[in-house]
């Protein structure tokens, strides 16, 4: 089997850091680069943790870029009270040594959709969606030209950082109508599955204990994580939104999935950045857009583990 | 026990005539009087309904007053494609004899809860709600006087005008968004339930045959009802929906309930109609409003059988 | 000539005041009554007030009926910044000795208007447009029954409240944009002629020296008008918005308007309460709307003058 | 005096043409280049009719970089009815030779701005101003670096896409909104001034005859622009909106301004697109934003044959 050639565009964030690791090191992937976008942390900090987990991983052969600073329309609202001061909460990460990508991340993402064969790359956007909405405006091509999107953000079922709205959706919610009304093919992996992909103790210990410093930094992420999700969202185990994305495209499988129209809120007052899916009626195959709904959580964690060990093996 | 007073504001429609029959049939409610508004129907045909369902059940000593033609702010678009031509597809039903109450639904509400002991009077809106928005302008103390108001509209998880709205709220939207911000006990009986509130075959067959003259009209009810949910709303059986408020007045323990804000969105736009119900973290006790979200299936078929029954009984 | 029936609906408001005097002093109106809203002050303060100047006109025969006490959907922001504590800013009013009407004020609207023959009444709003929408929502058919409708409020080039909006139409938009959709014929009387309305020194001197103590009350309230003016509005002497109305319907030529049509802004945002007037290319004679562009300064303070000395004529 | 250097954005279009007619003609301008945006028309053809009227004018050495197809949230509804099917309503334009530039318009902007000193360059929209919000989005650095940005688009008193909008303003919305939000100096020269800029016959005429080709070239732009004007907006003369920033650039006494606050309408309704000026009391120094309120007929055209009659003798 080919490796899926993907886009990460991130805004790490501890749960964006894990689904770098996937990413890096499961054999399916082909890891193209990284675009930043500013989200859970400012735009610096976010580029800086992204070259910084990819040392961690030993792979800075992998280029980051970076991108928007903040969102189309509306300021900026990071995610510092989940992600913290440093957007990794005071985990430890090695200073890259590799500079950043010298190209705006839009122009990046838009210049490898175009230079590869059309149906070739996946865009696996987990922050903001304004580089994705930015790139769809500087080339409208690129809807046509990727194989599909499969991003984290928004809920059928679930919210975070209002009643009705998920953080990614509700930071930039035009960036995300742009997203969802293009042409192309969209998974949305949102909170009705990524609440669910909780990394529970015994989880943790076992990645700790198996993966080596791969493992121990996984583990450091997840106590930030952790403390942080028991202090904010009534959660006793932190949810690790991000690889779930990543982990689909790996195996399709650990993720059950509904084709159904899905509009963005952009209007002001309380749906604000809301996903509205249709679950009405039955699902229908025609939607360019889907929404996963349901996690198996034993296959999810066997990938992530499986990748670190994996990231940790090619580091040695 | 006391017989819980209550204010049916209605739009019948074939579920609005079950609840009807529930409450005048239920030892535990007295029905002090039925306001009308535009909502399934035209105003004209649902004040015609209200009373002939009276007549129907051996009831027109309880009187019926006519209200709003027509949402506050929007035009009205009926729930016709449901409710068929009269509002109840089609059922025969008998001709009222008494006329309609001399004085406006609104003020009729304002002056029974007014005229009454504080905390003695339950409002049960069925319909838009648009009567109880505009009663709340004309007399804010109703507010702080009525014990509680069971409404049947929204939906937490589920949805039917829109992807994001439910019939009684997408109708007046201002009128809930008014109803819900006011201070007072709002308990929301929504489609979460409601749906879950589907008239079987079997439990047909049984209100048909047990339940004589009254069985018969009923099940005549859901023949249009089942007829209409399977074109429209891709539906087996029809969901009996307004009859769940009366249910939770006679037997609280038919629904289970969670106390949580509950914000109206009335800016147009996907979610224009929404009830968005804040499900993040534990119950919020201190909230004044509470939302439905299960059903004791069983439970609530046996308590409408019975009130049908006494229904029939009282005929004889 | 027969006298023009009206009914004043009004929040005074020292303008309110003067709309009042204008409308007892003037042989071409005859003022049904008063109805109040909540608006420059407190629905309790301005029905005081309304009661106080009809014994200061000695007029207690008018009668006052209260009305809505907040608008229809948003929270109250009265105009105290504009009109003091007590709405009259000050002004030393005599102590009412007839009670209020003891019907709601929307439906002594609604009866007043049914219960006179078509066509025979005009509705002169001067405050927030709650009681007029819910007198329509209560009862469609005071559209086709009444003469007109003549309203202070709005503006196509001026506004006060914010950038676009003017403070009637801003407390009430949704109010306002149910009335200006009623199929009847609306004359807007907005800022863009109530800000040419100007109280200058030798006018109030000149009313002040000819009209003895009505002369005198007007005075006074136009002193405390002015230092708010100059206060909060960077004007040098006060507009005397609501009498622009009466003045109207005494003697059309005072202002001169223009057919088009007029939609209300309801969405939050800048232009929240905005009156858009179509002003693009000619004339629209076929609208039901209409809105005044200029003011003949000269002629208004006659009609006022004339006014004031048949009250204080009356008096004596 | 230094030629101020402006960079010219702009979706031709009569008056666009006209504006770049200005541009070159001027001996204070120095055009570094343009970038087409859709907006009067489709962005191939607006981007075709930039590089023929340079043609037409002799000068294919200034570069033209292709921009946004449409606008960032919303569909492009192109300004056909206005423009016509080319966008130049027929007139006949030499088929350019030099290609349009390599890299895109936004990436053209954000490089050419950077490259520059400080304060030295002024950004010229003359379309929807997709591309400059792109442009600030991409590089925010941008908002402190240009020199200022002299727009057409708005109006505080006119409006002719709505009854509250201009058109290139209505066309993009947001992307306006992003612009008069950022940080540097804009000056809005909208209908209120445009408007007047009419090419009344005997402008037109002097132009013929003194202009020599190009000023057929002109007085045929001006055909096809009045007969749509009267068609479509009940126009005598046509107005020539884009010329006017140039102008103002030349001279800046041509205008008369206004310090003020300006806010975008961005919400759904009768005042989407609108620019909300704040006109309430007196100017306000401190505002970045100025609005263009009275032009010196006179002044304008004298300036526009001035540099006609440059092209013109550039040309022989």
């Amino acid at each position: 089997m080919d490796k899926e050639k993907i886009i990460l565009d991130s805004d790490p964030g501890e749960d964006d850091a894990v689904a770098i690791l996937l990413a890096v090191g499961s054999p399916n992937i082909d890891l193209l680069g990284i675009s930043t976008v500013g989200g859970n942390q400012s735009i610096d900090k976010v580029t800086y943790n992204a070259r910084a987990v990819l040392k961690q991983a030993g792979r800075e052969d992998i280029p980051v870029y970076q991108g928007a600073d903040r969102p189309i329309l509306r300021p900026l609202q990071s995610g510092a009270y989940v992600h913290g001061e440093t957007g990794l909460n005071g985990t430890v990460v090695p200073e890259p040594t590799v500079p950043i990508g010298d190209k705006h991340g839009v122009n990046w993402i838009v210049e490898t959709i175009m230079s590869h064969e059309p149906k070739t790359i996946t865009l696996v956007p987990t922050g903001p969606l304004t580089n994705i909405a930015l790139a769809l405006r500087m080339e409208p091509a690129i809807a046509e030209r990727v194989k599909r999107v499969v991003l984290m953000g928004g809920g059928v079922f679930e919210a975070n950082k209002t009643a009705a709205a998920e953080f990614n959706i509700a930071t930039d919610p035009e960036a995300a109508r742009i997203v969802f009304e293009a042409p192309w093919d969209v998974t949305m992996v949102g909170l009705d599955v990524t609440h669910k992909a909780l990394c529970k103790p015994d989880i943790q210990k076992e990645i700790e204990e198996t993966c080596g410093k791969t493992g121990a930094f996984m583990s450091g992420l997840m106590d930030g994580f952790r403390a942080a999700y028991q202090a904010n969202q009534d959660f006793v185990d932190p949810p690790v939104h991000d690889p779930c994305t990543v982990a689909y495209i790996i195996d399709e499988s650990v993720l059950t999935t509904r084709r159904c129209n899905v509009e963005v809120v952009t209007q002001d007052g309380p749906a604000l950045g809301e996903t509205v899916a249709d679950m009405r009626g039955p699902e229908n195959p025609d939607s360019h857009t889907q929404v996963a709904l349901k996690l198996d959580y034993d296959k999810f964690w066997a990938i992530v583990k499986d990748a670190l060990l994996n990231v940790e093996k090619a580091l040695a």
